[in-house]
């Protein structure tokens, strides 16, 4: 199917690179190499190059100083040098309150430092996705080191109110620290740092149309951490290695596009992407929406086929050059449903059916009307195989449907 | 100077992707973008990738199987995954030995895991920068956890009996692991793990014409280690965050190819490396090589200029387009004269102006032949000006100058 055709809906898994950034990044492999860090023009022109695209980074967190921007590989390696860094900077505290939804990368990271001692409040959400923030807050106490939220759900889009969690947790406890996990936010949100009580944010930049390997962390300059990768002075000795210098150049030019095609994201790209969840709600009968309508990232949307399995949508979809996907990339591997779906209640009916479509700007309407025309047949052809035969027949009942 | 001309003699540094592992890498980016994790074709087919690729860096490490192959980010990292995998993975002991010449990322992280609490033991080097190795052995008791020794020095190129020194680390507590930074030796030399009792080794990408942002652990299959960044699945739940796609594919085309031409590196490039060292040392009174002059890696040299400063030497030789450096680029930005020529017992009179210069398979004769032809002056004009001309003088009259 690949060479044929490829509808590619699963853009908070990964992101094609701009052909922009690839065009940025080129230099830096084979023409300007010079290590950043040496004394000679042909490597420190290069640090000049890092300081530039850390300036853009931190306009694009709306951060007040560079200093505050350290890279890093990954989503993932924001996250652990984000929340290890806290941890150890300051051991006096051993609460630690998260949500049920978060990434693997923050979850599992808490899931591992119960083991070393830590308590860890997991806090809920409710059946549109959106955060139990009274919980959150009734879970703050003076142990409480550091509220680790995501700025949107990679599986529903579901917005949380971080800005108005961290004023809320600093007024309960002033010396807890907030990080949240932008890597669905960025780009698809605007994101102003500065004018909120947020001490460190993480972000990743395959999301928004930079290469895999490349990431950044905001750390508010009244913030300590310690590095996770010790070794040489780079970042300010937060974070050792040589610099991945033609991928910071590729996510600084990334960022700047992403700001610059905000307003197209939250407009067009939400427009196909509302247009292909009412399409499928009301072309199909066994169709539910997981998430509140309201209050998301523009490109996502989660919807549940009851009475079916997703991995056989997902090939189904495959077979047409369909690209989507049931829960996180990051999950995937195992058979578990959704821990995402899960903490919201969706109904074991549609909880195994359940699949994200997530759009960016190289989304075409074309793709999306070709999309709702083709999956009522894939859903129709697996509801057909389906053992739960008196279930669709009661719920077609339910919905008028003959 | 860079757009007239550059002669990169420091390749220990970093070096020139190749134009070959840039192809490479190439559809990586806007092409085949899939995220590896994902279920249908256009991820999956990134799975196989990668998997290929882990075979390839398997054979480029002589291990027995690609199961024991990590990708990382950088040596730091992997030297960071590895010490701090091992010990968080059995606290039961807690004594370390290290060298006092590691690279930064060994040997601050071992400053900090004193602060932790660990014991460590840092073992000397001789004049010659060969390791005292009996000195090691002494050390190694029953809670000796981990012994991490470089494979060969990035500032001397000393190869280090790392192979000899497993064996008999082995034999004194066989529970004792050992980890080899092999991040100046691959590509240099022939690296062949599985005959070795060696447990952990690693490499970075950047410094055999990958690019910067990518290297590699093993661990051998026998040896448990925790991860250092925790999240999703991904590096069989060692390593989170998606994959660094493109950057495997490229340090695994680099890999075969330094296989393929590391004749090349043991003949000619040593040979030019020869040339240079015999040159500089026969037309420069006050030249030392600060090293032995057998058993190093092919393509490094590092000669003390007696009297006078290295970072103006540094700066003469950029105004002319040659590159090269004083001590390592990770330890740039800070005025202390090289640990490792201070561990050497290099005299303070040339630890000052030492040079490392380090080649690649890019060097040429005529680079080298510049190199020999335009060194004497600069030293010459430097030590005109330098403060001891008396000491200058002896030296002269010593080496039978007038």
């Amino acid at each position: 199917m690949i060479d044929t055709k490829l509808i590619y809906l699963d853009n908070n898994a990964t992101t094609k690179v701009d052909e922009k950034v690839v065009e940025a990044m080129m230099p830096y492999f084979s023409q300007y190499y010079g290590n950043p860090s040496s004394i000679y023009e042909f490597g420190g022109k290069n640090s000049k190059v890092i300081k530039e695209a850390r300036e853009q980074i931190k306009d694009f967190f709306g951060a007040n100083s560079a200093k505050e921007i350290f890279f890093t590989a990954s989503g993932s390696e924001s996250a652990n040098m984000a929340i290890r860094g806290i941890l150890s900077a300051d051991k006096s505290k051993n609460h630690l309150i998260t949500t049920k939804v978060e990434h693997p990368c923050v979850l599992n990271l808490h899931k591992q430092l119960e083991k070393e001692g830590y308590n860890v409040t997991y806090v809920g959400v409710n059946s549109a996705g959106e955060l139990n923030t009274d919980e959150l807050y009734e879970a703050v106490n003076e142990k409480t080191a550091l509220v680790s939220c995501m700025y949107a759900n990679n599986e529903t889009g579901s917005i949380f109110p971080v800005e108005e969690i961290a004023e809320k947790v600093k007024s309960i406890n002033s010396k807890t620290k907030m990080y949240v996990d932008a890597v669905q936010a960025a780009g698809k949100i605007n994101i102003n740092v500065k004018d909120t009580k947020i001490d460190l944010m993480g972000i990743s930049g395959h999301k928004f149309h930079a290469p895999k390997g490349i990431g950044a962390l905001y750390v508010n300059s009244s913030t300590l951490i310690t590095p996770l990768v010790i070794g040489g002075h780079q970042e300010n000795g937060k974070r050792a290695g040589t610099e991945n210098v033609a991928f910071i150049v590729g996510m600084a030019k990334a960022a700047q596009m992403a700001k610059d095609s905000l307003n197209y994201e939250l407009t067009e790209v939400k427009r196909l992407r509302d247009k292909l969840e009412t399409g499928l709600l009301s072309k199909i009968y066994n169709a539910r929406l997981n998430s509140s309508s309201h209050n998301r990232v523009p490109n996502t949307t989660n919807i549940g086929f009851e009475y079916i399995e997703g991995e056989l949508i997902l090939l189904n979809m495959n077979d047409i050059g369909i690209c989507a996907s049931s829960g996180s990339a990051c999950t995937s591997g195992s058979l578990d449903p959704s821990h995402v779906l899960k903490a919201m209640g969706v109904p074991f009916t549609a909880l195994h059916g359940s699949i994200r479509f997530s759009l960016s700007k190289y989304t075409t309407e074309e793709e999306i009307d070709y999309t709702i025309e083709k999956m009522p047949a894939i859903i129709q052809k697996l509801a057909a195989i389906s053992p739960f035969q008196k279930e669709l027949k009661e719920l077609r009942e339910r919905k008028g449907i003959i």
